[in-house]
């Protein structure tokens, strides 16, 4: 019985790195304790609501249909012991279920060590120098190279930026590249937009004004996390792409100065978008930290910040903060300045990456970008499924 | 001079409420007195940057082309002064630029009073007894009458879900509706999603299982907003649609539970999808607060938690939490339990209500629901517009 074939809840691939040495029951719990020395306290629920049996879970989606609800309150481990392979078997009380954890799930998901197992590769920031030149990817090789396809995903995740180039100058290519990562995010610019100067000026963007740089849709709650831009046509005076790592930007300013740090990581800024039939509006500090405290967010974009509602005691020092953050915005040590050729694409992080435009004009030629956007959690699970592959490539008789 | 028109940098209208009735230049800034002795200070970048005039803002968009980094560190007022009309004059050194403000939008972005000018009309929570049944709509009434259109809204806003009958029983009926608020939100389910049993089961949704209450896509960092279901066909046995409202248990176990309410506040929650080709994941407290600490979210999803990443000494507590809030939405007095009918679509606030269903067996006939996702703040941009439209109205001579 205990010999049996342990099962995964999920569809990964787990490598047995460690086997369980014994197991002992806990109030509450279950005490593991593994090869290597580590003893992991497991909770009764945790473990009973994860049991990759078919009572619960569902055995096609693999999705529990156990409820919380469903697990007494008297639930306890009547017996425990290791597996043959060095997972854990546990046969529970009152009713009498019989678990069997894979060892390589199960030491995967120790709390102790969760997110070890699929963590995606870390972010590096960078300046002119350091980065030297956009990341640059062959359009043609990414079509047909799995390995060059990951290659710039983790380009795009690790640098917030990666170039493609040699795609034909169609308008359609917009909805072919960025739907390889993941749905498009519509707005109520469409599913993809024109950055052209032929419409209606609806946003400074359809002007040929230099942009300053900003991330885009600033006004939503949720700020799109991967930006592509394709051009099409580039025969202007003028209208060079301008690249800033806003991490970067952030890392200088809390070096230089903390105080202006907390302030744009605390005091809300508003923004609002100008048009006659929309009216989005979000308030937020411009530097956002995820729940470790980790840079999660720039939110920047000068030409749709509504009135500031801070109380004026404050106003002084968070425009401070603004127009110091702007500043180095213009450093050139921070900034790439890119020209872009037709067939070129940018992928970039919107949540990180800040990109302007010099101003151009026409008279030589049009110039004409197509943009849309996805989310960033698209190409986490893309690169999650990368990782997944490897695992199981590695696991694989040769 | 200062008795020409003073303009506005947006495209909202804004009464006259109050006159500015005198002002004196403060270090930093202006003091506006009011007509009702609000003496409102006002910082000179705040003013400068959003005068209403042809340098600082463009004049097709309304958008700012005046950058925070073109102002001058030295820039301070020479000359204040009221308008005609109540509003504020302003000459600045060293520049020389004037500024006109309109009372009624200076008055409305005061920093003390802001957000009053365009506030959305409150949520209000609901059990089963306050509610009654769900607000009901009918399709040809919204698709006709602004009113019914707006009443539609605001019914979606403050209830958190209304139910528009009479619709066709057509498959492209969902991509209509919802894009009368605002784009649809596509996932890697598609633009809409079908919730029948006869395609793989990728989703506990796509079984006749019960399901028990949650919201969708919990797995995502953002949560889709609104929640659309169109009902084609309705002949099984069961599957009934629950609602509930998760505001309303979130105020049951606060009172009850203050302890319990705040570990669910604190305490991540990780959900992740199962699947052969995705791997979303994210990590939240179930119950999510905007700044001014008000429940603005709702993180439920039983079949899609991953294991707990707690230490074992604080999991305890949050199974107590789940298990608390999970009984809660079993008790009738908080569940609304409606059938649909074909041709009915419910609409609701997704990151609010909670929605599940009965168990069914289609041995009488199908099920077959289609759903889609749009945002929750292109209902609040079109409850805005409509605010617009009534202070126009009011405005307008009769």
């Amino acid at each position: 019985m205990k010999a049996e074939q342990s099962l995964v809840p999920d569809f990964d691939t787990y490598p047995i790195t460690q086997r369980v040495l014994r197991a002992e029951i806990i109030p509450d719990g279950i005490l593991v304790h593994w090869q290597d020395g580590l003893a992991s306290p497991l909770h009764k629920f945790w473990l009973r609501e994860n049991s990759p049996d078919a009572v619960t879970m569902h055995p096609e989606s693999r999705e529990q249909q156990l409820l919380l609800t469903d697990m007494p309150d008297d639930l306890q481990a009547a017996e425990v012991a290791p597996t043959a392979d060095g997972g854990l078997y546990v046969r529970w009380t009152p009713d009498g279920q019989e678990s069997r954890y894979h060892p390589g799930w199960l030491r995967a998901h120790v709390p102790s060590l969760a997110g070890q197992h699929s963590a995606l590769p870390a972010r590096q920031t960078w300046s002119a120098a350091t980065l030297g030149a956009l990341p640059r990817f062959a359009a043609a090789e990414i079509a047909t190279d799995d390995a060059a396809f990951g290659a710039w995903l983790e380009a795009i995740h690790i640098h917030g930026i990666a170039l493609l180039s040699g795609l034909p100058s169609e308008p359609e290519v917009i909805f072919d590249i960025p739907a390889k990562i993941g749905p498009i995010r519509e707005t109520n610019f469409g599913r993809a937009f024109d950055v052209k100067t032929d419409g209606p000026v609806t946003s400074n963007a359809f002007t040929a004004l230099a942009l300053p740089v900003h991330t885009d849709l600033c006004t939503r709650e949720y700020l799109p996390g991967l930006q592509f831009l394709h051009c099409l046509r580039n025969d202007a005076n003028g209208g060079e792409s301008i690249l800033v790592d806003g991490f970067k930007i952030a890392e200088v300013l809390r070096q230089e100065s903390p105080d202006l740090y907390e302030t744009l990581s605390s005091q809300p800024v508003i923004f609002a978008n100008k048009a006659r039939d929309t009216d989005y509006r979000f308030a937020a500090p411009m530097l956002a930290h995820d729940r470790n405290g980790d840079l999660m967010e720039v939110r920047l974009s000068p030409w749709l910040r509504a009135p500031l509602t801070t109380p004026f005691e404050v106003t002084d020092k968070l425009y401070r903060g603004l127009r110091r953050f702007l500043r180095l915005c213009e450093d050139p040590a921070y900034r790439l300045v890119y020209r872009l050729q037709p067939g070129d694409m940018l992928a970039f992080d919107n949540r990180r990456l800040l990109h302007g435009r010099l101003a151009f004009d026409q008279q030589a030629g049009t110039r004409w970008l197509r943009g849309c956007y996805v989310e960033l959690e698209e190409l986490h699970s893309r690169l999650r499924i990368l990782g997944r592959q490897r695992r199981q490539a590695a696991l694989a008789p040769s």
